[in-house]
């Protein structure tokens, strides 16, 4: 089951920057190979299911290991059996609904 | 890694009931043996990462099933490092300071 | 516009015990007036649009006067043009399928 | 106040295919004059409280106008004390860690 995924993780007990460990995240992203899209207030992330769930346990224990003691993250999951959809798709169906 | 989730499952393409699709995300939650609270805007569970995550899954995979060719979901996903808290915790932690 | 809102303000920079800023936010919600109910991860409240949002506004004034210097807040809202629905009957929407 | 906010609206009851009331959503931030970025799981926004929170009020109005009997609306607020910080300031923060 393919899946496009909103990710923000928020670190809690480690004052108030936090960019090192969103930085870490990316890492994660892209050492599992999964294609994501930073943006001002989380990472969109596309690929299978198991593969991106497995990042983002994998993104709460290398931030808990950098020394968060908490950690709130929010997630949106979109999935659909119609038809395909990347993430672009999604901005174009947007875009080419101001076009037309 | 021990999770407390917030999980909010939203069939679309299948009009404004969706009363239905959330009960079957309940039934899936208590055949899954974890402990979880329904409220108006969503459901919270507590347990193991793999076995709330596996959960999930199967809701939109069932909810898929039940004909629903699009879902969106939003998820809060709570872990910490520094002590166990239960959702019941959570509560009393701030009916605590309302007391003091 | 009659809205459901569901709340979760994270205070950051503040340390891992965020309880006696949650509850803050329960007593803006209930010197506001505005029926809420507190759950393990936000608090569900029921108003008219400009009410929530007034209130909602509160709660980051007060929570940054209580000494947090940055604050993350999650909301889900729900508007519904084709008939009135509290936060109860979305609980009872769900009970009364498990129940049909 | 200075905000910045994460955006996603879902209508429901309009079928699967939403990108027609989403780039009405990108109409009432760009009227409204606030800096907006779109994303594939929603519009990052920047900009006072008020003007931010009466722009989100009015893609609800906007979207039912359309015929959307339903709609649920997530939003993330961000907001801080200790120092201003815009959209580009947040993704740069992450990209400067990974620089370092």
């Amino acid at each position: 089951m393919n899946v496009i995924v909103d990710l923000c993780v928020v670190p809690m007990g480690v004052g108030v920057s936090v960019g090192k460990y969103v930085a870490e995240c990316q890492n994660v992203l892209r050492e599992a190979g999964l294609e994501h899209q930073l943006h001002a207030y989380g990472t969109n992330i596309e690929g299978d299911w198991d593969e991106v769930f497995a990042a983002i346990k994998l993104c709460h224990e290398r931030v808990h290991a950098m020394g968060a003691p908490r950690i709130t993250t929010s997630i949106k999951v979109g999935t659909r059996t119609d038809r395909p959809q990347s993430m672009q798709d999604k901005i174009n169906s947007v875009a080419d609904q101001k076009n037309s």
